[in-house]
């Protein structure tokens, strides 16, 4: 039996806006989709009732798959596919296999020569890259920072240091009410010629993307960041 | 003066499909813009056929930004933005600012207060990483490794030290007709559970993304290669 495609499907960034998220083709091919496997079901059913899928959404079948699933939860997880059923694999937010539990399934998916088809979307760590005007040419994504305060600044220093070394735009992430946190530290431990971009909201009415140095950062008026989604990058 | 917009645009990754490559939002978005800063005038005014903007593509300012741009031309370029147009910024394929020269630009628009809104659109690079099942949690573009064997071949000894290290799925890429040595070098080179994912044709109809561990590529029959874009992702 042929087996099915495991796409890995974007969604939005916190917009209700389908149509600046994801391309015609995309939103097509998920209308057709009846099987998911999701970060978040209570999301994902919102998201779906934004792509009118062909049937209707309390119909389809939708698989959980979160920082909680266990390898041996996997394989279940794979059984459409082998069952030669194409599945949409989705995240909380953005591009499902960055930064999230998707690649797991994709790993396995890989191992049982099951197709894995990327779809285009957004992104906010790409988004913001390509806002930033940093180095686009060598860049590399960290995840999140350490929450302790001193093992952060110690990693902060680590990140500049990297960054110099190899003119590298390092990208990092903070839980949102520790972002205000995040930036402190850097306007303190940080290199006065070292630019740091800040991309707030990215893809929201709110969306902000500024790259300034920290010696400028510390002349100008600080963004509200607390419990709003941003991504810091950073080029020493 | 209020000043313009840079639009980060995307463009499609070699397929005419600019449906399965841009939202509606945002193929709207370019249909308006009348000054584009491009990496190649020939792919652009094509890219700007299937775009169909508002005006005919014949009248559109075309302005160029490529590698041989010196940091003396950068400014002519953002005169229109601070002549307060909206202005299209596109690299030769996927996403600007990305692994292409478009990041100067960006980098100069922040220092003089104008707006830079990255769009949506298709990065091999990002899809490729999606479609890997390799690390997404954390990573690092290298852009392109040395031509020289011998260097290459410590480049990429490295490469996989720094990936075993810090679980980081590190992504490059090589000048196309050279692909098929560097997969080469990789299977000789890198320890036999080394997973390597090799992402060929992104978004065309020959599109390719297989992930193996470096033991079970040398058992399998490889891909052709030979002059075909390609992102090689390697996970220690």
């Amino acid at each position: 039996m042929t087996t099915g495609t495991l796409y890995m499907l974007p969604v939005t960034l916190g917009t209700d806006n389908i149509h600046q998220a994801l391309p015609q083709e995309v939103i097509q091919l998920a209308q057709g989709l009846e099987t998911f496997i999701v970060e978040n079901e209570k999301s994902a059913r919102r998201f779906l009732g934004l792509v009118k899928p062909a049937k209707p959404v309390r119909e389809l079948t939708l698989l959980t798959l979160n920082e909680h699933t266990t390898d041996a939860e996997l394989p279940a997880l794979l059984a459409p596919l082998l069952a030669g059923q194409d599945v949409g694999l989705m995240s909380e937010a953005g591009c499902p296999g960055i930064a999230d539990p998707g690649a797991r399934l994709a790993a396995m998916a890989h191992r049982k020569n099951i197709r894995v088809a990327p779809l285009v979307g957004p992104s906010s760590i790409l988004l913001s890259l390509m806002g930033s005007g940093l180095n686009g040419q060598r860049f590399a994504f960290l995840g999140y920072l350490p929450s302790d305060k001193q093992a952060r600044i110690q990693r902060i220093k680590d990140i500049e240091r990297q960054s110099r070394q190899q003119q590298e735009t390092q990208i990092f992430i903070e839980t949102p009410y520790r972002n205000q946190h995040l930036l402190e530290d850097m306007l303190t431990h940080c290199a006065a010629e070292t630019r740091l971009c800040i991309a707030r909201n990215i893809s929201l009415p709110t969306e902000l993307i500024v790259s300034k140095s920290i010696k400028d950062w510390k002349k100008s008026e600080l963004p509200e960041l607390h419990k709003q989604p941003t991504v810091f990058l950073l080029l020493a």
